[in-house]
């Protein structure tokens, strides 16, 4: 891949991803395969103001043997100077970078139970740090190629080709070409009508259908916008891009009021595991059934996780027909496959969904239907004869997907 | 390089270098270049006992950037998170490793002033936790490839063929051939008659001279013992290796007492910049010539680090004729070239050498006469020519080094 177009593709990330301000700090967290983009990426941060970057390396395999040696006791230990790391993070908020280059089966085989319950337990000490935070600071997730992710997808290649198609398709999908920070400001332009339409119907329930057995009605909140492309903070209104690629349109339902039978339409990766074939079946918003062929084991955990985890959070509606799809290639990583496909997330909600949420308190958000749980877990639906059917306010039905795609 | 042998050598660092105990925790600190042997590392820490392991990766390119960008009073801050990470390290005293595969020139052209004085601003901070933990647990050094290193040792080799060159001379110099745990109980048992037989002629004076124009003195304390190889932590006893490899024979010298001039014989990567070709003047104890033929100002920041920088910390005593040197590579890391060479330290001096030191407090221990200071720099001093002629308490004189080895 040439310098100069992995350049512009950092040059975008800092710019228009987590938009760094004068004098902020940054935090990168990121896998060990790509250090010298990282290292463009840093020095970008530092060129447009930043104060201090710190860049928090992982690596992925390393779990797996956390996974099978520790205790959960100690899985699920946060040490007091891990919440004054986080409370650090509270008073100064930093902009946040994930940069993902996961393999999709990386902690495939691990003790899935022992994994969750660990969460579970870590999750209370960490929660009001994060609530503290909420809607606070920028923050971005994009990915770059690791070997065996791209192994994953292009198996027959062998791996620096499978690297190199798989740069190819982030930077496409990143619309990384001549001025990305131009083509997004157009993308965000886009995405934002879009949005505005949606809102103006006043919609109150989806109805989903598909051939492939998906059949099910989802609430929407009356005060719940439709939303796309860039965000802003509170307080300081700082506009950032949470995700690189993003091509939806997407708020949160009305918590409890899902019901109904859907289908994936594609594999999911969830902590490292993958999940294929699967489908849920929803009575009065809640699942009650879970099938998979592979990884139900792993999504039976997932949707006990805590009260609202098996709750939706997301509803988002993304053509069949759109620059990612057009691929056609299963990235088996949310990030890309969810902007391929209409999709759900099961897990917490959007609080800034809610039309002035800035003048709520995060309970009162929740209490006006937005789901509250330790995870947020996409998993696309969308395929190419998905019908989706707006009901507003008044009762009108409005033909919203047709064959897959918009139908306005 | 076999996995097999790769395995040994983690397993050696495991159980000789820093020991773990059952129900102990490990810090590793290293760079990215060999992610997949840290991994076996993590593996062999955890099936000896290990609670939870922890890995601080590091990326050398990304301190150029923080030097280049960052204000001395952001470089050398430290948040109240990182001094509480610190008392978790008094109260809890992990087992510390550190894997290096520094390019020994890879912060080449930094800001060595602004460095030196961030680093100068943040070391009272830390100091304290630093004391506090001293000679209480264990920890180790030891090094594996990287690309740029390897390439600094063998220019004329492709990386791939630099790299397996590097390792064989790694793993040639750590003892991992069919049994490298006996190889190091046999070597500490040399190591230590060796000690033993020095410590027997209870030495004040130590006379260095060479052809090259080193000519000096240094003075021993009356109750200071020469080491070598393992070393025992305080109240809990716990063996360890503080270096792989260890050839060397040293103590800690009489703060204040040396004299005479003293010529480099290698290289010296100081904070990953090289120094060629230097020396020193030293009068009461003090360094007050500095010359190099290159990198003669990282040096002159160096011995004004603060009041104990200009002083000697550490003698050791390594034949020229070893099993690194040998090897006859110039290694351009202060791991590997000081246990081929007799050498000197800058710096801070070790309170352990002190006959029964746990029965003083550190401000004894250096009243004593042990050097203080937030630095420890060995550099290379031994040559094929050296003579050390030792004079003991009643005046005897006793040939000790001839021509470059060992006398006796």
């Amino acid at each position: 891949m040439k310098k100069t177009r992995l350049k512009k593709y950092a040059e975008l990330i800092v710019k228009m991803g987590i938009n760094v301000q004068k004098g902020q700090d940054v935090i990168i967290n990121c896998g060990l395969d790509q250090p010298e983009f990282v290292k463009m990426v840093v020095d970008y941060c530092y060129k447009f103001g930043a104060r201090k970057v710190t860049v928090d390396w992982y690596y992925q395999p390393l779990d797996k043997l956390h996974n099978r040696y520790c205790s959960i006791k100690t899985l699920a230990s946060v040490e007091k100077w891990q919440l004054e790391k986080w409370q650090h993070r509270v008073d100064t908020l930093p902009a946040i970078l994930f940069i993902d280059s996961d393999n999709p089966d990386g902690l495939k085989g691990i003790n899935e139970e022992k994994s969750a319950k660990a969460r579970m337990k870590s999750y209370p000490l960490i929660k009001p740090f994060r609530d503290a935070m909420e809607n606070k600071y920028q923050w971005c997730i994009a990915a770059v190629p690791g070997k065996e992710w791209a192994k994953k997808i292009f198996p027959n290649l062998s791996t620096a080709k499978a690297m190199e198609k798989l740069w190819e398709a982030i930077l496409y999908t990143a619309r990384v070409d001549e001025d990305p920070i131009k083509a997004w400001e157009l993308h965000n332009k886009d995405l934002a009508d879009r949005c505005a339409y949606l809102n103006s119907l006043h919609l109150k329930n989806l109805y989903y259908k598909s051939n492939n057995g998906t059949n099910f009605r989802v609430g929407l909140l009356p005060n719940a916008l439709f939303m796309g492309g860039e965000e802003v903070t509170l307080d300081r209104n700082i506009h950032f891009n949470p995700n690189i690629p993003s091509e939806e349109c997407f708020t949160s339902p009305r918590k409890g009021d899902i019901e109904g039978v859907v289908y994936a339409s594609k594999p999911l990766s969830y902590n490292g595991q993958l999940i294929e074939n699967f489908w849920f079946k929803f009575e009065n918003g809640r699942v009650t059934e879970v099938h998979a062929e592979k990884g139900e084991e792993v999504l039976r955990h997932m949707v006990k996780m805590d009260d609202g985890a098996s709750m939706l959070g997301e509803v988002a509606l993304i053509p069949y027909k759109s620059p990612i799809s057009d691929l056609n290639i299963l990235f088996y990583n949310t990030l890309f496959d969810e902007n391929a496909s209409c999709h759900l997330a099961l897990g917490t909600g959007f609080t800034n969904a809610i039309k002035d949420f800035e003048k709520y308190t995060n309970e009162e958000l929740h209490e006006m239907g937005i789901n509250e749980s330790m995870i947020h877990v996409d998993f696309m639906i969308g395929n190419k004869d998905l019908s989706i059917v707006g009901e507003t306010m008044s009762g009108e039905k409005i033909q919203i997907f047709k064959d897959g795609n918009w139908a306005f």
